[in-house]
């Protein structure tokens, strides 16, 4: 029979889950709006609610286990959850106790930070799946990341590694939410690069992305910078290739310091694909240090916010069968 | 009877030969200048009479090996030199072959980038044993960087990982040798540091330095902004404090990547201590993650330059003996 486990992916507004084939992809999928405000142990039922939703959707009703993405930091023996950014009211949460106890079937339950986990599951399922070694960036509200490194979570001293986000491009330049001045996050967040992107077209009265994005370019979004990329607008490409250039810079730290060549972008602003790769790749061709110039591949998740899932589940997974490395694709050819 | 083995540090200027007992340090030493410029094969026999003279010093005239740091790529297998930027002439040179040949003993012969060696070093016999990971960063003429990750060197995909020297703080700031926008050997590089501190003192006719860096102060060095620094001279600490806040830039940036909080600062720059070194951990306070802000230390490498001999001289240790990290004084603790 084959493998199959639950991913959950645990965010501020939804709550979602899929039944996952091990090595094939989601088999089926359910989501809810998150009980925010609700208490902590709404919230695992709402968890285990999906979970044996999921669990009944299964070949002969049995899963290996459930794998837990969620934002913010989680402990290094991946069972609970650290003060959890999106979650008001939440401190440390054992997810694995509270779950393993209701869920009630000694089904092994995993927490994961959830960039974390969509690097798994780019790794097993998505654009990562050519890559022994990766690093992903997720060009979302925030900018989340992760290493991938000989096919497992480069996890650091206490499980936080992979904060590209929170990288420095420049010492003086803007700050990001925790007050760090230049943070890459600063630029490509969703706000930043909105707030950036309105400033940038004010003044550009001929640009497509007015009759977009209301009076005042009030309701620009980076989805409409691609809109109209697309259609041939000068002034909406110059930013993307703005942000492009920003990406490229703080990848380039990136790789200079890991001797990883290979990007996965991620996030809904990744959507603008060659508008903003082209110029981040031009910048690595710069910025990386010549003797690691030579191999250096940036391709975009196509998979979208599905990869969470897939590397939630994967961790359920990867907890029955540790050395399944071997396994990836990749490796197999 | 207690092992020994040859560690052997390769520069462009000097090479240095190093006695080294596991676990106690350097017993004897040698040193002779690199014949750069009289080819390949006479640096490899001055290797090899180096090493003659180290095995005729040990105990039994027995040791367990070789390890050389050299500047530059290494491959993967830790056997070849990849054109070494100070060796001018050198291609990729199998330092293995040449001189397993040439010493005819056996002995197995590893090579490694001197970065990594001096961080190996500092983890089995200097200011990184506390830590089973750290970050170090060597301030030397250049800036150079590696990563200690749960006892071993984080090599990356090819062997070339730890660039910290050209991670950039500002993508549009100095550039260093390769082009790099920001690099922070731009800023923190011996004559990047020197040139600093020359423009910034110039009219600063009540600093110290004058009398010691000659007109205009074309004799300038970091150790002279460190002596008028001890002698209470307030211009010579702003210097180093404008040095000390861009190593605490590029450290933040390396630490929300790679959740690696110990840091271990060498090189003849980092003997300014508190005066570099406070400024550093201030902007670490304010440009690390919050949640990543609470356990970090910063220290200074007190063994100077004999850490990459005894380093290198681990290397052979560990080819012998590859779970000894257990070995490692921290871990026995």
């Amino acid at each position: 029979m084959s493998a199959h486990a639950v991913g959950i992916d645990l965010g501020g507004t939804n709550l979602k889950a899929a039944l996952v084939q091990r090595g094939e992809g989601i088999l089926k999928r359910a989501t809810v709006e998150t009980a925010v405000g609700e208490g902590t142990e709404r919230i695992i039922e709402q968890i285990a609610e999906l979970v044996d939703r999921m669990i009944a959707a299964s070949p002969g009703s049995h899963v290996e286990g459930v794998g837990i993405g969620t934002p913010g930091p989680v402990n290094w023996e991946r069972t609970t959850v650290l003060n959890p950014p999106n979650l008001p009211g939440w401190r440390n949460i054992d997810m694995q106790d509270a779950l393993e106890e209701r869920v009630g079937l000694g089904l092994p339950v995993i927490v994961e930070n959830d960039a974390n986990a969509a690097a798994l599951g780019s790794a097993y399922y998505g654009a990562g799946v050519p890559f022994d070694s990766f690093i992903m960036i997720t060009l979302g509200t925030g900018v989340g990341g992760a290493i991938i490194y000989q096919d497992e979570i480069f996890r650091g001293s206490t499980g936080a590694a992979g904060e590209i986000g929170h990288m420095s491009i420049d010492f003086e330049g803007p700050m990001d939410r925790y007050g760090i001045a230049g943070a890459s996050e600063a630029y490509l967040g969703q706000h930043f690069l909105s707030r950036h992107a309105r400033y940038a077209l004010l003044t550009r009265t001929d640009s497509h992305v007015h009759e977009l994005a209301g009076a005042d370019l009030a309701d620009l979004t980076p989805e409409m910078l691609h809109d109209a990329a697309e259609a041939g607008d000068e002034p909406a490409r110059e930013v993307l290739a703005w942000a492009g250039h920003k990406l490229g810079c703080v990848l380039s730290s990136t790789i200079n310091l890991l001797d990883i060549r290979n990007v996965v972008v991620g996030g809904g602003v990744s959507q603008a694909g060659a508008y903003i790769l082209d110029p981040a790749r031009a910048a690595l061709r710069r910025y990386v240090m010549p003797s690691l110039r030579g191999h250096i591949e940036v391709v975009r998740e196509t998979l979208g916010n599905d990869v969470g899932l897939l590397g939630a589940a994967h961790l359920a997974f990867k907890q029955r069968s540790p050395t399944d490395a071997s396994s990836r694709p990749h490796s197999a050819a």
